[in-house]
């Protein structure tokens, strides 16, 4: 392709829009433009890159014997009420109604139509297992589309649903999977991990998530110095601890003390001159439509995705201090588990604190001398808060660290979630109906855009895993009015184009500087300069992005050179 | 692919909601399956189809210059009220809210985004022209979908766009997307012509439609036996005529007379012995929120599609009796033009009607002697009925015929439209803020799957073209269960894909009938049957679908013909 003929709008302003290094790159390289929140056109060096991915993901799932397919994006309601998710998705369902009436959503995910799919073209355990596919958009209606590609509102999606007749069959499914978005990711170039993750709203027993490493990932990885435990820090779990050891303290009485305006953890343990540990730290959540409090030690976080578990509720939110105030008149800062008139979820550790200090429900004062039980009671005690480096690991009681992630891969043994709801069975070798154990496996192919950016980039721009990039190759022309730099240049852009080389033409009247700087801000792995050298000796330089080691050719060795580089840089992946 | 390892559902019974033979065929051949009204999933078999058309479009227009993205299917609302679409485009463009309260509506087709995006990437004449392409999924909130692919709500389009600085440039864009949308449709083996066609509520100048000819096409084409002559019969003008003679015939007084029960012009010709030439048949339509009245001679139709243009209105809808008579108290089947209290469109020939016959506004009544100007006043005169076979080609005046077609593409030139709506300007080479001249250029790719099927199929199912077949060679191993026959089989299957060929292997525990039966379903060009002749003779039959023609080989030989045969295959085209 000639950079001349190609709509590829570089600019040299990072946007004020764009808070992460991947938005930025992608809009400043004309990869991707906004159309509104969270909606980005590719443009065409945006959408080479999405192929990329697109093809690599689809070779692996059909070496993996899964069928490609392509599901409508506009979903009937009915099939969601059967399942049960119209009630409980939430608003990132896009809903609507179409002109005769009916109840329709965009798809953001595809269970019921597959699942449709299933109990009306499946019939016989003969048929079994079935996998399939589709890289399709989809749409959620995110309240905070942001990050660029990272979490759009509409994007592009490879997603997966297995069928099988049993539990082992289903175990192989989820395992062909797993080793297929190995090979994905790893064809892909991209540093990941395999982590434990939560169901979410998609549901279903037990679930993975592939994780690119990065500064700037959303979620945070919990892994093991030790053993090979790897888990969201969502999902991460901390062991009950052992039957409670006898108090040998004296438990005191419970005095209310005046902490005025001392609303942290921190600051109220420095003026009561206790540890942090010592502390109840008490938040109030909206989980579906009732309030609920979380107790944890002061030193700890609640995580609300174990919260949601624990309470089997659909949306956990976080409030406000003036929302909290409104609804229930209790100040934030000083709220605790003393007479509160609300459901309560404690920690387990929270209930082998003795004497402790917690807010007392009215603004400037704290209690001191709480005990559980005696002093207030607790409807649900659970693992409820997050993991923290210093804890052990769940596995192997070894030493733990964290890393930052971005969730591009997501695996999900649903079970019979969905075929039971939806009433989908298959005969069995015995003549019964049987509900399908499905799986569900999904990509995020823009996704996977971004991400590789996080992990690949440096001051001067991208630097794409070569399998990725939109090009193998920028051919830089510095002469465009120099006949004898064109004409080389020109001779060069064909012999790479018929060695099968994929290769941007910089054949633009532009100052060497600009081609420089562009070169280097799309990530294109070789680059190619046709110049001053070559005026002088005839040599070429080869210049690879990611070292930024160059070497000097001629002409006639440069395409046996390229493909060479390119054979190595592919063998290791 | 191996049979028994696709999702294939083949039916023998035609599904009753199948109304044409691509619909029928493509459900019973199990490349498709409905989700609801006008929305369809396409099953492994449709999506290799779907594939297939997808490849010869996107390599074409590549060569043609264009350059691929991918736009967003959620579009906000506030860039169609800037166009003005919003307002005018009616409940086909299906409209919601996002979470955020704003308006928001699913493409139907991408002008407005993509002028936004020219007006923000393109400044200057010197990046002009630009053509920009997507392969992407639509949406039109069609009334009554029908007919499968055909005439669905959510369907796979190829939408491109061009920008140029001057109207000659646009000419040549225009120009070359003609040639490549010729290109296109031979190299998909499709039997099409390019016809004159309106440009509906695209808007724009002119426009050309490329349809496939077929029994079942919703478009009639009016064709010259003369010379080349070819429009939509929407679109096919009818002269003026000359200067009207003078009247030699005397003017009757106008005179009411009973026609009981005899509303059709058939019938009221019969009754009052006069030819159909002689009545006025009036029509009422609503036109946007007015209804009107159109004339034209009774042995005419009124073409709405030019009654529209007439008007200058956005929609032209017919009327039921009982809303006729609810809105207006008019009695349908006695309708005419003295004193009815409509605007009144008629068409040239009307004007020189003399002693006409008309309805009388009366039920059970008609009017004789009537003569325009002096009985009844017209606000617009004009062509406003269809052209007929007998009519004069409007080019040269030689003879017509008509074609059924399937409207498979579609070429407009827009002109300004859109940007003056829009302000899309560039600055041209004299320092001069100008519109861009705009083409947009559509392939409907789901629905030529359909139409090629309407076009080539036989009493035992589909006949693809080649070049669009889901595989190229369907390989039959009618004993599944015999050792050699199976050895030769696998052997063959594997030789096949080695050589490149695109082969589906029917390994099924099947009887030899339904095998063959699912093969002329299916539509696959090659059939390669090993049976008894092999267990015998060693021999394997070739069979090619479109002719039945058969030839057996030995086993070494059938892969250099099969070869053979599709080179020569598509050599033809």
């Amino acid at each position: 392709m000639r950079y001349s003929q190609m709509l590829l709008p570089t600019t040299r302003e990072t946007p004020a829009e764009a808070e992460v290094i991947s938005h930025q790159l992608l809009l400043r390289g004309g990869f991707i433009r906004k159309l509104s929140a969270g909606v980005y056109t590719f443009l065409p060096l945006g959408l080479l890159t999405l192929q990329k991915v697109s093809a690599i993901v689809r070779e692996e799932m059909n070496r993996a014997g899964a069928q490609e397919i392509l599901m409508p994006m506009v979903q009937p309601g009915d099939l969601w009420m059967e399942s049960g998710r119209w009630q409980h998705y939430g608003p990132e369902l896009l809903r609507f109604r179409d002109r005769n009436d009916r109840d329709c959503c965009l798809g953001p995910t595809h269970e019921e139509v597959i699942t449709d799919i299933a109990r009306r073209e499946l019939q016989s355990y003969r048929q079994l297992p079935v996998n399939l596919y589709q890289i399709q958009t989809k749409y959620r209606d995110e309240i905070r589309p942001r990050f660029g590609l990272m979490r759009g509102r509409e994007f592009v999606m490879k997603d997966a649903y297995s069928f099988d007749a049993d539990d082992e069959g289903a175990a192989k499914s989820y395992d062909r999977m797993r080793l297929a978005y190995n090979r994905v990711f790893s064809r892909c170039g991209l540093d990941f991990r395999m982590v434990e993750a939560d169901s979410g709203s998609i549901g279903g027993s037990y679930s993975h998530e592939f994780m690119v490493l990065a500064e700037n990932g959303e979620d945070t990885l919990v892994l093991c110095h030790n053993c090979s435990y790897a888990s969201n820090v969502e999902k991460a779990l901390i062991k009950a601890p052992a039957e409670k050891p006898p108090v040998s303290q004296q438990l005191e009485e419970l005095h209310k003390i005046e902490t005025p305006g001392k609303k942290q953890v921190a600051t109220v343990a420095e003026y009561l001159q206790v540890p942090r540990e010592q502390i109840i730290k008490t938040m109030v959540y909206m989980a579906d439509e009732e309030f609920v409090a979380a107790l944890v030690r002061g030193d700890r976080e609640v995580q609300t995705v174990k919260l949601k578990n624990l309470l089997g509720a659909d949306i956990v939110e976080s409030l406000t201090e003036e929302q909290v105030w409104t609804a229930l008149r209790l100040p934030v800062g000083y709220i605790g588990p003393v007479d509160l008139p609300l459901r309560v979820v404690a920690d387990y550790e929270v209930m082998s604190m003795v004497n402790a200090v917690a807010g007392a429900n009215d603004k400037g004062f704290h209690y001191e001398g709480v005990n559980p039980i005696r002093d207030f009671s607790v409807q649900i005690v659970g693992d409820v808060r997050e993991i923290a480096e210093d804890d052990a690991c769940p596995l192997c009681g070894g030493s733990l660290y964290f890393k930052e992630g971005i969730e591009v891969g997501h695996i999900f043994k649903l079970g019979t979630k969905y075929s039971e709801a939806m009433e989908a069975t298959f005969q069995d070798s015995e003549g019964q109906q049987q509900p399908f154990i499905m799986g569900c496996y999904g990509i995020g192919v823009s996704r996977i855009v971004a991400a590789a950016i996080e992990q690949n980039y440096d001051e001067n721009g991208i630097i794409f895993p070569l399998p990725l990039a939109p090009f193998q190759v920028i051919l830089l022309n510095l002469g465009p009015n120099d006949e004898i730099l064109t004409r080389a240049a020109d001779t060069l852009y064909q012999g790479l184009q018929q060695a099968g080389i994929e290769v941007l033409y910089d054949d633009r009247d532009e100052r060497p500087g600009s081609k420089f700087n562009d070169a280097d801000l799309l990530g294109i792995p070789f680059r190619l300069t046709i110049g001053k050298t070559f005026a002088k000796e005839g040599k070429i330089e080869l210049r690879e992005r990611r070292s930024g080691e160059t070497t000097s050719l001629p002409l006639t060795e440069i395409v046996e050179a390229v493909q060479a580089h390119i054979q190595s840089a592919l063998a290791t992946l």
